[in-house]
């Protein structure tokens, strides 16, 4: 069961002018769902995305990153398959990941390096490209509509539950859109970005701004949640500006940025990766607690980082938020081993949403154990460390550890 | 269930002249089970440690390193409880070592530096004194006999089997013993050595040679396994020789680490090392498998464990194991995210056991699922991967992640 997430509402997902989307059930792993998207970009609109640092990086990433490089930025279509990663293929990978952007182009009159390839799923297995094609055409001919309910659905895996999420603003009396979906539950540690982050404005904006904001926008959300700190081969998040409202952010990237235009619409596009961040989360692999990972008084953002990760990836921490059982020194022994390797303890303070639980280097002297127990057993719980050395903070969100993680992963493929 | 582990035959843990043995049920924690053990040394005992790295290291290995630096190595006794680790209590814990240390050193007549204290279980809470001062007391009336099944069973915690490991060996006509305990199968990813691992020789070795042996035999055992990848607060392996026997490595260390008898007797050491380290592993929480990961062909040592670590931490390469389900692209996954920013894919080769699972950043061409599910379905499997770098190598000892971890970490305090 998720934690406090339900799939959106249809009519709360606006059409982002520019974007049409349609979605096939091409049976690559199972028949009988959707697991083919193919979205539609208007003619002048402009991506840029992000990718996994792993260096088993999948081949349709490998394909991404090219024609990214070769178009200039002006994507026409995406097409995502689920049931297969294309990843661990080798030469037969790329092969295939560029044959089924070759497919689409023709299908829709515009040239390969327009089309971006995205897969998820299995890892070491080729794609079934015959069913794969066969699918490409069909959600080709479901296209005309913009129903990013069905968009996210078409690209579930082991969710329990489509992401999607919306923002609307008003820059200079027009509605500017933006809109997103992403996937993902399991092999949740992204280092650039998560497994399929989709995320499009009908506002044209300038390419080295754009890619300034996927870059943003990934550290700010998806490159700030763990499930079980397996960065995924695949890893994408692309950010789209069709250009297809009115409403232009014009000029050279460094000027445009500092308009209140610019500003607000970037928050908008934070705002809709971290909703869809943190629904990953909230569907993580065998999820039944949300937690908020805060460090504080950090030397820097990388020593933040390292103590709220280290934290968020301790099986031991992960399991006692499971069982509710306010065993907290697990926590403080996960702040001791994130490679600070001159933190004084001594000015270490722990806090478990509103309760003071450690300071000193050991228990505060009012901590009450039925106090820890009282939060423990929140299905959302903030832990705060503040570590005494400087001013740099961050928050990492994560989930526990449970008996259907296991099940999950045991039987993901059987 | 332990794999393929058994409790040590009594008759199978020799005598080591120069140690005597006292266990007593003082009630830490739970009633009627061994929870205090001391260990008294023959006069000219000398002993040599290594210790956790985590920041928040408990009360005890602090006052085991200052006992250890004003002795001058000359160590009397040892004494350990299970049931409270004395970890992230501050002033008070540092305190309550030293006087379980002047209690021990009143009762035997040696001065208080001459003890080592170590304490294992629940981190934030302190240790019941009275209570542990009379086990102390217990355990002093129990000293006398040497059995080392009785001391490998009084610092057992979560572990279901007790880890004990000997080796004899003759030197110049004369029989040296090595015998050692060892307790552990949750919070392991020992950074110096594990949580609490005692290996004792009757031989006389100069204090810097022993010391030089503790890092390295640490090093090649139990700095080479991971159950979950928490590293300990309390983690400390100790390795003592009384000299009671008539063999002594004589002279400085840099010479007499040559000698033949030297290299014999670290060689043993490092075998009863090992064979513990791999008992801890064996008995995991919830092990069901016993996982070697080899790594080869890395440019240097740091690479090739940085990868061996990445591997056996990664969740979903556990659970794989746990399912016998030869889903190995995890496998590669998690070499792919092992921080070897240069690593080239197509160099890269798995194998499972004799079976050539991938090759060229692929999936071997002979490789066929039923080879893979073959092996999977084994109590014991090595992963061996060849990385196409250099020449540096390492093994990593692991276990898969099973329901029952969760269960028993969600468990473990209520």
């Amino acid at each position: 069961m998720p934690v406090n997430l339900e799939a959106p509402r249809r009519d709360a997902l606006p059409v982002v002018a520019g974007v049409e989307i349609g979605t096939a059930c091409a049976g690559i792993r199972k028949t009988g769902r959707r697991d083919v998207l193919v979205l539609r970009l208007a003619p002048g609109a402009r991506a840029a995305g992000v990718f996994t640092q792993n260096r088993f990086c999948a081949a349709p990433v490998v394909v991404c990153r090219e024609h990214l490089a070769s178009s200039g930025a002006s994507v026409r279509a995406l097409v995502v398959n689920t049931g297969c990663a294309n990843a661990g293929t080798g030469e037969q990978g790329l092969a295939d990941a560029r044959a089924s952007c070759e497919a689409l182009a023709t299908r829709l009159g515009i040239a390969a390096d327009a089309v971006l390839p995205f897969s998820t799923g299995v890892i070491l297995e080729h794609l079934p490209m015959q069913r794969l094609l066969a699918g490409i055409d069909a959600a080709v001919d479901a296209l005309g509509g913009s129903d990013w309910l069905d968009a996210a659905e078409a690209i579930m895996t082991t969710d329990t539950v489509p992401k999607a999420a919306s923002r609307r603003i008003e820059l200079g009396g027009q509605t500017v859109t933006v809109t997103g979906i992403a996937k993902g539950a399991g092999m949740i540690r992204p280092d650039m970005a998560t497994m399929l982050g989709f995320v499009a404005t009908d506002a044209a904006v300038p390419a080295a701004l754009l890619s300034r904001w996927a870059r943003e926008a990934a550290d700010a959300s998806f490159n700030r949640i763990t499930v079980d700190g397996d960065t995924s081969t695949n890893d994408s998040f692309v950010l789209v500006a069709t250009g297809a409202s009115s409403v232009a952010i014009d000029g050279q990237a460094g000027r445009a940025a500092d308009s209140a235009a610019a500003q607000a619409l970037r928050e908008a596009i934070v705002c809709v990766a971290r909703e869809l961040a943190q629904a990953i989360v909230r569907d993580g692999e065998g999820a039944t607690k949300f937690i908020s990972v805060h460090v504080e008084g950090a030397r820097d953002d990388g020593e933040a980082a390292a103590v709220a990760f280290t934290v968020a990836h301790s099986p031991l921490v992960k399991t006692a938020f499971f069982a509710s059982d306010p065993n907290l020194g697990r926590i403080l022994a996960a702040v001791g081993r994130a490679g600070v390797a001159d933190l004084d303890v001594d000015r270490v303070d722990l806090y478990l949403d509103d309760v003071h639980v450690a300071t000193r280097g050991g228990r505060h002297p009012q901590y009450r154990e039925e106090d820890g127990q009282r939060v423990m057993k929140k299905a959302e719980i903030e832990v705060r460390i503040v570590l005494g050395r400087g001013s740099a903070s961050t928050t990492v969100w994560t989930c526990d550890l449970s008996h259907d993680y296991v099940s999950i992963n045991a039987d993901y493929r059987s």
